[in-house]
């Protein structure tokens, strides 16, 4: 007789698995959403929020899916026929540029090699030929599991444009690792409940700096529903423009106190770790890695599939065999890789289980890996 | 020593109160959201929404409060400079009439005093003017507690321009009262998960007629999140575009669920009976109501102010004294009303409640009312 697991382990890149603590905190009865109980919540949110993008910057939070908080940018900052540069290093890169475009914004869409971060020195080099209103790019690219250097980016729009926005989509990378707002002088930086916050998808926040305010007031593009002002109406009685999701707002509570409680630098840690086991343990089986490390994501890694195996096969088996779900390759990399996510409520022993499940539906599959080198690999970190 | 009440009703038009079912089916894990598990989800929910709205038209969940699925509507169906008229009874009225305008859309709108419902007749003669692209409309308002006559308003359009498209946004009237999306000829109609649902705010679901599929392959107002044909691209696989918000649709699974066992003409007669008290209780009071019987909402009642007292005043005395959250009046009847909600997850029970703390209140304020005698006239109803 088969053997079933009857534990199920979410390994993409968001949303993450829900601690405890949270799905408590989101177990709440309704409140009036413009009475002094829930301006309060809101209050320790958006507290919370400017700890974690560090910044002392407007925030705001949307009823959305992170793509809203996308959306949030573009159509607050830009006209039609605006110019701007996408810093385009994956789907989220092209993500951008089909919002962009969507709203007769003219894209710039500089395309880097999937696997890759974007280059300050093809952004300077686009810089120079002449004056955009922003550069777009993400902090995290959850495609291909790549971290930008938002840090150098960001110096390379200051020194040659110096009025250019930054807009950083941080969706997946906000607190897996460090992205210092006010420091770095970012524009517009858009995140989202389920990767590390730890808190199930719905709302999306983004941070406005002044310069932002100051595009805010010449936008042209359509808009209603994310419309800025609408929003600063609201904010100084803890309020928003529309209803807001209560019940991911309580969660979003508990999750930013559980990271304080945690420690920034050990939550960075954590990812960083988490990361570090993943690719020791492919290395040891000879799987080869989408991402150079010098610039892989502490959030999720893009594994090849081994010679003449389907990605799609081997996420299917995790899933049926084990009940560990796994990500798919997206775009023209479906099939190729397998993706998987350590961003969020995610320990290092998770890792070690994965990897347990994958080896054992390699040899399976009668891939050329050394039974048990990947595990081995990891636990020598631990 | 001050007796504290240690319990909270909330009695605001949405959101309401959330039973403990549906807050146990929130609690739960994440699930990955392009895999079958959470497809079977999905699926169960669209039959769900399909069973509520009547219809066999395609449905659309999106991760987004009820202003976000009337602003699907406009994006989806309209291009700058068309024209339409809309029906403004109410704040939601206002509400569609600035939607349209922020997209370009020439708006006739079509004034009713508040405490009214739009008028048949006004409709046929504004129709009679010229060719429109749509009419727009609230199935109930909730600023004011008027339920609409959309079979009526749908046949008025459908005898005097065959091909306007109807669009309903039925947010807070959608279990509260019967809406034949398919019978009536509605194209597109608006829901959200907050109000009779019993499910926290976050999730707005809109269906789509063919009629409004064609309006959509012309329409050229600026989309990208609220995209149809994006998200059309995603439903038969049980998926939407962006990540859904996953703990709301467990939720949504749930508060179906138990509105499919009460029984439809059981949940709209529960509605109806709590605004026949609410309204009983009121008149044995002397309290003047906003809408009048025949058009009168069972999802929301406003309430005026005795002479001499201030809405504002009773509301905040109701949530200092008696931990009991009623709403407020919008807009030009702040202050002169009050409003009691009474969808969703409310009982008789709590209705009786809400007027015996009311009336202790207006007793202290001096109001001239004769005690006791609303609870009673709503008891006599029971």
């Amino acid at each position: 007789m088969a053997r079933k697991l009857i534990k199920y382990s979410l390994m993409i890149p968001g949303p993450t698995p829900i601690p405890t603590r949270v799905l408590s905190a989101m177990n709440h009865d309704m409140i009036g959403h413009r009475g002094p109980l829930f301006s309060a919540v809101m209050k320790e949110v958006m507290e919370g929020l400017r700890w974690a993008y560090e910044t002392k910057n407007d925030i705001f939070i949307y009823p959305s899916s992170g793509t809203g908080g996308m959306e949030v940018a573009v159509v607050n900052m830009f006209s039609p026929q605006d110019k701007v540069i996408v810093l385009n290093i994956g789907n989220f890169g092209a993500r951008f540029v089909k919002i962009c475009k969507a709203y007769g914004v003219e894209v710039n869409d500089v395309k880097f090699e999937r696997g890759k971060p974007a280059d300050p020195k093809v952004l300077e080099a686009e810089l120079k030929k002449g004056p955009v209103k922003a550069v777009l790019m993400q902090q995290n690219e959850t495609s291909t599991g790549v971290l930008n250097d938002v840090e150098a980016l960001a110096k390379t729009v200051r020194a040659n444009q110096p009025e250019a926005l930054i807009i950083v989509d941080a969706v997946s990378g906000m607190m897996a690792a460090p992205l210092k707002t006010d420091e770095w002088d970012l524009d517009v930086v858009v995140s989202g409940s389920q990767k590390a916050f730890m808190v199930p998808p719905g709302v999306s926040a983004v941070s406005i700096s002044k310069r932002a305010w100051k595009a805010y007031e010449n936008s042209k593009c359509s808009k209603h529903y994310w419309d800025l002002g609408l929003m600063k109406e609201e904010a100084p009685k803890g309020h928003t423009y529309t209803t807001p999701p209560e019940s991911l707002i309580f969660g979003m509570r508990e999750g930013l106190a559980m990271l304080k409680e945690e420690g920034k630098e050990n939550v960075y840690a954590r990812h960083q770790h988490n990361r570090d086991l993943v690719r020791a343990a492919c290395r040891a089986l000879g799987l080869n890695l989408l991402a150079d490390d010098s610039h892989a994501s502490p959030a999720v890694t893009a594994i090849f599939a081994p010679d003449g195996l389907d990605g799609e096969k081997i996420r299917a088996m995790m899933r049926d065999e084990f009940n560990v779900e796994v990500a798919p390759g997206q775009s023209e990399l479906k099939g190729k890789i397998f993706r998987i996510g350590h961003l969020g409520y995610i320990d290092s022993l998770d890792i070690i289980g994965a990897f347990a499940a994958l080896e054992v539906l390699l040899k399976r599959m009668g891939a050329k890996t050394n039974f048990g080198a990947g595990v081995k690999a990891a636990m020598e970190l631990l």
